[in-house]
């Protein structure tokens, strides 16, 4: 249902977030928690082309949620020692965490390959002077390695956001007290640790600090790409032409023209992910689970992690395919900037890349 | 990757703003405009069944939408007659204005079903007694039935919001100026007429002012429905019980629970319409086509769109299947209720069904 | 609390929007309520000097409404017969109601303003040919009486969303049922009449569809006014310089830069509108009164009023000192363009104005 | 302009985030940048007692911020060393942080008080045996004193996001290039020491990662009591019971009511703060400084300080007002819930606690 979807976002972030991907999460989520209680279970039958995943969500439309027709098909299979003690939410927003940090795994990727683009753009123009602008004005000169490099802090700080994030498990049974399990404390511990998750102080079914910082970092991170947009689409402007895609978008309608459009990708991806961190900031959660936010994260939480790989993809993308037009830039500057010096913009640059080589 | 999308979404929505879907209303728009151009073009060239929809998104990456490499795929048959003097925005559009016309009669259906199942409730429970909550507060008492129609009152509303919205077609060749045909204006008016689309007063591609209007409209579409839930919620709770849903949700951890999973779903789903709706009326649009917001705007319409029914279609179900516990309504009123009289409550009512039935 | 307000809003919109304003509101309620109940007051008891409204807010806190306190105190000057029959949300909704139409009719005349200056430019510059850019990429040419065209196509549409905006009374009394009151139903039509507030069909303390609908018009119409202020902001770059305001604002660290000022804060007003109109479509609403929601319209619904003021102000006062420069115009339009014609731009235009004079 | 302000939002947090407080810091800033720089200015002209706010902000309208009416107002009195090599953006940036900061002091002390009742509660109700509710369903007993322990991890986890926020200064000159400085680096150097903020790595004057990292710290706090305060309105509720405020909120229509006023406050404040949020967190902003997105941060972060600080004192007043009763809610536990045990709800208590008093 994501409108012209691979237009957007790349094939590994649409698997990442897919329904399957929510499936194979649960399950892992199921087996591990089968394990943590001490419960002898099939293996086999935790194998997710076992389950029909559209099929589940059709009939998880009863229940409000995909867990419990999943539970009773793998019981069906494997006993009913599967999910005992649990509750849904216990296994579906375990199941979110696995999958957030898949995907952030990737956009962690995608934002380290964008900062490897401007770190080469950022050394290769240190020098290179072109004029800065405010609110769209020429102020001063400044270097196009110092905007390169800017572009660089703003995602080395995104991923340092994304690197402290934490993926909690969540285990709580029926209303977050853990009183289904004898040891429900160790069973929790053993739980998180079987899935490499952290474990929160107390059970989050009703405490979403994780979600919207998850959310919160996505967006930070999408923002930092769609700056990178904003800014090549009006340095290729054709009045300013100081910076090109190489291989830019045709039109349908002008053969002459060669479009940013992965900059302009970049900003349509990042203002999906918005919207989205916006919901998974800001829903009600009533007592021990939320009759409605919580059923919207599942949605929200793929699509802002989607989309936030569509823009870092894309900006990456873009910073790959820079073509950068010095000539134009010195051109271009205005003579009321021409007695005005650098300034400290190579020293700035020289102050990233340091960093960004640390 | 609308992660369990048949969970929220029936299959009648998910199918109106499928890739499919659009695909087909991109097709009718060009072979609309060939004819509106007054081009001799071959119909059969325009069958959805030629093209591969996903092929064409992961082409379209390259254009930034997947109208320049359909309209390469469609020149390929018919010839070059096809989408000349247009650009991909008249072609994208005039195809979402298409498919949201089509989803909004959906969702008028599902309103107005709900909306007779609010009034077979108004109307049976005129005079049931109940105690009215503010603040979540036991006030003065009210009947069911008014409680109803005031749900009635908000659906009724919202058609009629519906009702006024325009679908206009867009049609303004490279940059609105309908610079490559003769006699654009008529050729703009027989596009319109050809595809029963409003014609506005100018090109929109840059004002989207028509996009706005139709995202506020599924959104208050959606509060309505959210009220429904909410409100029922709040009357199924344990301590309350007043109402339930016939064969309410099963939960894993507690068979004895029965869960107003209907309720739940359509305060879910508007929460996905309402993020979709900020993104929809808050886009940048630079001069003649916007370099990022428009772009976003299909994947938000259509989940706009399909949420939207999502919440229309459990707001019904959950009416629909509502059992009203007259004896608990009246055991719950506190004795400071019992001398208060019921005002005008069934004088509304009669109001609410009366302009119901007009 | 709002800060740098007059540096936004004229004053004009923030007297409308003041707490004073808002009081005034309350008391006209308050007066309006008792006579249309038959209660005889005396009138010199509701004038707003008599009050002290930071303290009547100091004192609300208690109640969460400033409505509790100022009852005590009118009561204590004009006898108990005052809000009888009422609740603190009758009279702080119509209050709201009165507050915003008054706004609006502010709103509406400074977009009247606006669209005066946009149709001098469309008439002026019909036929100033002008490059057109789709993707800030030159495309075909235009004229900038076509680009002014469509700015007024835009302030007319959302002329007609303030026109058609409804502003509704609201007497429920305790919980929505007029329970106190004898003749609850003649008694609110009198009570709408006197204000020459619209009636409802039910009371809506709890379906808030009439503030939804303000906020999204709002919200619509200070997004004609961003675009407006974009579409300066671009054609004014040092590069482009297509246009210019007069007295263009001066900066302190660049005494050769004149900034377009008018054009950078009406972008900034939309972007506080849309906040608070994303918050005022999104409440829910329990039962028969929000437990939060409501109270936050309160500050949201001036805010969005005052910066929806600041918006159209800023564009108009931009769209009326803007300097023209059409041999820049001529001189930019790249080689590609010259071979083009204008197709409909001068229709249109005269379309627009046609439409405006109408 | 903000509505009922005192109603809201306590004092000194009105007066953290006022024009004066505005003021001062933007003096502050430009002495201690005098002084980075060198220049010898006489520290009696930076007395906020000498300056008109409400002036500077009507001339402020003509560049679009009050920093430069200020610098001219400066100068005068000071010397044309005042602002040496500074923009506006420098000063209003870095008063944004010491105002930023300021209040986010205070904000922490309201979320220690708040966390300091929790606390008293979850020890005092260890073992006060409750109904959990999932869907608002009874599901299986807990403690209250849980309850309350999952609100201080809330807290807990609201503080721990507060003291990792950064408060940079910002001094970049011109366009970011400290173009204007002998020694530029060593001046931002000094300057950020003698205001105690950090330094980043580079200028951010286009680059919001802080506006961000505040916003969505202060909007994560905000739902924290947000939370508690939809507990505290759905535990109040009549036909529940469980706690209700002290001095609970009078009505005008119902005398016998006695509403949870303090926790529908916190839910209204932290309304306003997510949309405040939403904005600050989504702006665009072109190369060297922002059109209008950055403009629109100064109202949006005060707002979204004071309502902060609004929603803390509200919860904090909530909670230390609240009164649990235990009979009910020991009555109110349905039989399904008898059998079941506390499971390990009394040694989460324990561990919240624990982490508290580290």
């Amino acid at each position: 249902m994501t409108t012209f979807g691979p237009l957007f976002v790349p094939e590994a972030f649409r698997d990442a977030v897919s329904d399957t991907a929510w499936l194979e999460a649960m399950l892992r989520a199921e087996l591990a928690l089968a394990r943590a209680a001490g419960a002898d279970v099939d293996e086999a039958a935790f194998d997710p082309a076992l389950y029909d995943v559209a099929g589940l969500c059709e009939q998880g439309r009863a229940a409000g949620n995909p867990v419990e027709p999943l539970v009773r098909a793998l019981r069906a299979r494997a006993g009913d020692a599967v999910h005992r003690g649990a509750t849904s939410q216990d296994v579906l927003d375990t199941a979110a965490m696995l999958v957030a940090r898949n995907a952030v795994g990737l956009l962690a990727a995608e934002l380290d390959g964008a900062a490897a683009a401007c770190a080469a753009l950022a050394e290769a123009h240190r020098s290179t002077p072109m004029a800065a602008r405010t609110l769209l004005q020429q102020a001063v000169p400044t270097t196009f390695g110092y905007t390169a490099a800017r572009w660089l802090a703003g995602l080395l700080e995104a991923r340092l956001r994304l690197d402290g994030l934490r993926f909690p498990a969540q285990l709580g049974g029926a209303a977050g007290t853990l009183a289904a399990f004898d040891g429900g404390l160790d069973v929790s511990a053993r739980f998180a640790e079987a899935l490499r998750l952290d474990e929160k102080l107390v059970p989050w079914h009703a405490d979403r600090a994780p979600v919207r910082a998850l959310a919160a970092a996505l967006d930070n991170a999408a923002q930092a790409c769609a700056k990178i947009g904003l800014d090549v689409v009006l340095l290729a402007q054709t009045e300013v032409a100081e910076v090109s895609e190489r291989d830019g978008g045709p039109s349908t309608a002008m053969p002459h023209k060669r479009n940013p459009v992965r900059a302009v990708l970049a900003r349509a991806c990042a203002r999906a992910v918005h919207a989205q961190a916006s919901l998974l900031t800001g829903g009600e959660y009533e007592l021990e689970r939320a009759a409605g936010a919580w059923n919207a994260e599942w949605n929200a939480l793929s699509q802002a992690l989607a989309f936030a790989g569509g823009a870092a993809a894309a900006a990456r993308g873009c910073v790959e395919a820079l073509e950068v037009h010095a000539d134009r830039m010195r051109a271009n500057m205005s003579d009321d900037l021409r007695g005005v010096g650098l300034g400290s913009a190579e020293a700035l640059v020289d102050r990233v890349l340091a960093r960004y080589r640390a």
